[in-house]
């Protein structure tokens, strides 16, 4: 293998840059020619693909979201997208592709593996909804940025004695609502995995008043139902008026904090380890703490699972 | 005078700490006993009324919101309600009050004042409305965690090359709307005081897409119409996909910035020395860059005005 | 067990708060009291020992150092002081103690045990540097506010074009450097569980400046030597002007980020489930990403030793 | 007039890049062609002048330091060298010069001026010492990073009990030592400005101490002497053991916020409209809190104060 091509997909998340960078630097350092695949498969498709050199990663380390772009691609669910997608890897001489994306950008890269291409994948996203990993990079920072948000609307939620209603990215996990309730003492945490009654989120807030919390929190998946729709509820239940914050995109952006700079890293230059050694057909994941990787059909099989026993510590620590 | 009184109502700012701490440390200096009084007008008609000692203001001067906490309170605006007022702070032979907050806090402060309370206001809000003063408490914090959100923004709507539309607040004034697309070199900055045009919105974000900005920001000031109003003219009319983000209640909290602590203990301070010299039914304010004072029927009358040229200014910087 | 106390011991860290706090809700959740001691071993000796309520932990989650403060005693090494402590929590009915420090503060919570008093420990410590746990709380918010204090150093650098040397802290360990270091790109990390030789450090900084960086970064940790030293070396042999940044106890201070206040708080709570199980004598630690336990005699007896591979990385990342 | 050049001198300062980027779009919005020359008057005497489009000042204003970067030319004093660098303009037809720096860089300018070549200088530096202004562009967001520091030093000092000397920037000036106590209510700061008694310093740490504060701070600014020699003083009066911290370097970095932003803006666009009106041979300056010019001759012969009315203030708000 000589040429290897790296691109991002589906949604972008903080820490991808330390990815890329670290694939093209071990890249480089392995005697190979780098190439960076501009806006995803759609980039792909269209043969947006140039030369990656050291300066062109210099200093994106610590920037957020990826500097070669992504998109998400209908075409690409097409068979003969993917062909042409080989072939326009093939017009490069390009034999490896490394994919940094989601559970979506996969199922591409499957699709590419079972013509013939080399594909590892390197999971991305700030949801942390991936098959077969503990963590996708991008999480950690955007839990972060949802405990910086919360720590300010605290503030004014103190001042005026209110509660907040704060609701949180995730797509179908709970993942983020659950760190950052946890992380932040809310008084109820609404997550998808956890089926929820509102009236148990009013006793929670009531014992929280009871016990004299002036900032009350709760907060809420957005996999579940919108911020709005459980104001509404508390307005017409117990006539609580209270304020709603729908963080959104803010989440995910910002500078990659060490967690996701570091995993980046670590699996940016592993997957050009498992090109050079044959074991593609992969994806990098986190078990055990550790960096690994398995099988695109195996990871795909496996769920990914909240760890409910979090969910009950935070139950018990606010109640 | 022996004795006097602090408490901070309306909407709560970044600084109001810095304020209080100010206002109690100056007192005790100077020889004065000084209480807090809980939750704004509200507590005071209840008598929430407590001494703060130097100890209660340890610490306080680095926290958001405000440690006194605030409220509105509509039955403040009663004249019996005014006159009980006085009544409670004599109960507690205190001869003068400082009153930290915004246009509808110094109204109550006059009424108190033409009753024979003397009564000092200080200027508190992020949205930087208040007649007669260049400056309030927290604007400058508020931009700041605009421009942090932003920043963040910025780094997914360029992965996407997305146009993003920013909710700010503000009520019907447009400073930190102006001050934050200014700051960013946002494509467009709709505020109310400059009549608006979908047209004129949609030339900007074309110019700067010819320009080859992968992230283009429109900053819309709550007072216009929300971002979701925007983000369906420009669906309808140039059915360009766009995210809308409302920072919300967020930009009211955080760790009060240089600016206005700085501001904040000035104003603190000097708010209970015209207590002392008999300079009361004023109100601090920033003038030409320095701290004075003026009556706060005089202050009434003027209208707080934004600077255009610095709108202009952001009009050529980003066309 | 109806009675429980916890202290802080040995240097401070980001996250011992979410272990008070966890600590203290679950004591409270499953019936006890529970007591906090002020100024560690110290205060224990003094008798410095408060009941600690649901009021008394609320908001101090996201804050840094420890609200029970701490201390080093020299005095608490002898027996006699050690039946002293135990005699002070006998005479509060005090019957089991989490000891939240490093490993000092665990010998002396193994003396503790010994004379009869069920202790349960959790590692808490920027330097990462605890025998027996793959993590000590504070460590990763540490890294964080090193690379933050990084990012902004390498804007002034690459302005001037400057060779800068950043000192870390780590106590004996090298953990904060090479995180530090392969989170931001650094040309050379030099920590003491590798052998260092200037003129590797030399033909690092020279191929840096021949790849055109102009922002080159050399950390080093102060177990090794100052920054003070490699500059002057750095003068001498090759006459390079550098600047040097020591960053001091700032790396102790800071909100705790999420990954502190997450470990912080499950290990808070199940220190009780510990103590109440009968499982004491133990500390808590991290391994394979999970957190579990192990008697304090054995985790003594494993040397903390870093990811040598991580060094390998950061190596190839930045040749 | 048709060609301009910018360039930056001097030490760096956060907000530079936003005075770079408003003299570009000015200068185009203008119908001007804008250069940039790299390094300051080095730069200029190396002939290192490049074209500056619009994309080259895209996504600047939010970054530290300056993309142009800097220098400190001794050879630039050299009257020969002074007609050098405006033969180097000459060949590229360049007409006039906006300077970014300070006093050092603007007797350089003025040099140029008495040669012939239109100059407008823009004051920037962290220090705040500049001649004829009231603000230097890069002090807001220095003084901003100075209390992020102490905010956390204060988390360990609380916890330790310790008291922390902290050194910071500022050159022969006081200003960011005075800022940063009057915002994080040092016990003691010890400016330039000011004669300092080391028994005054103990006075107030001894009271701060009786009063029970847990985190005394002081802060010295380096115009005076090392935090070291504080200590050592400290230490052999009172045998009292503190901690030290030189914040260094890092001061000088970091995003610009929206105060340096802001000025920045203003200055570089204003620069241009000078350039073209006629008025060079001036610098910019903040007077009466609004944006204003003056000639260099009479800017230079304005000593920068500090305002003692500040001094006073923070005294008497920390005793």
């Amino acid at each position: 293998m000589r040429r290897i091509a790296v691109l991002t997909s589906g949604g972008d998340s903080p820490g991808m840059n330390a990815a890329i960078r670290a694939a093209v630097l071990r890249g480089i350092d392995k005697g190979l020619e780098v190439f960076g695949v501009y806006n995803g498969y759609e980039g792909l498709l269209e043969g947006n693909i140039v030369p990656m050199k050291r300066k062109n990663v210099g200093g994106i380390i610590q920037r957020g979201g990826t500097i070669l772009r992504t998109s998400r691609s209908d075409r690409f669910k097409l068979e003969e997208s993917q062909f042409e997608a080989i072939r326009k890897l093939k017009d490069l001489d390009i034999e490896g592709l490394v994919v940094i994306g989601g559970d979506g950008s996969f199922k591409g890269a499957m699709k590419l593996c079972e013509k013939g291409l080399p594909v590892v994948g390197i999971p991305g996203t700030i949801d942390n909804d991936i098959s077969g990993t503990d963590y996708s990079i991008g999480f950690n920072t955007a839990v972060s940025t949802v405990l910086d948000a919360i720590d300010k609307i605290r503030d004014t939620a103190y001042s005026h004695e209110k509660t907040s209603i704060i609701e949180v990215m995730g797509r179908g996990a709970g993942d983020i609502a659950l760190w950052a309730g946890l992380c932040t003492g809310a008084a109820s945490i609404i997550i998808p995995e956890a089926a929820y009654q509102i009236k148990d989120v009013i006793t929670r807030i009531q014992a929280a008043r009871e016990r004299g919390d002036k900032d009350c929190i709760i907060i809420v998946a957005e996999g579940v139902c919108s911020a709005e729709e459980i104001k509404k509820e508390l307005q017409e239940q117990i006539q609580l008026e209270t304020r709603v914050v729908v963080l959104g995109f803010l989440q995910r952006g910002g500078t990659p904090n060490a967690y996701d700079r570091m995993i980046g890293s670590q699996m940016g230059a592993k997957a050009v380890d498992l090109l050079l050694d044959g074991n593609h057909g992969s994806m990098l994941c986190v078990k055990d703490g550790k960096i690994t990787y398995s099988p695109f059909e195996e990871a795909a099989k496996e769920v990914h699972e909240i760890d409910m026993s979090l969910y009950q510590l935070a139950l018990s620590l606010s109640s």
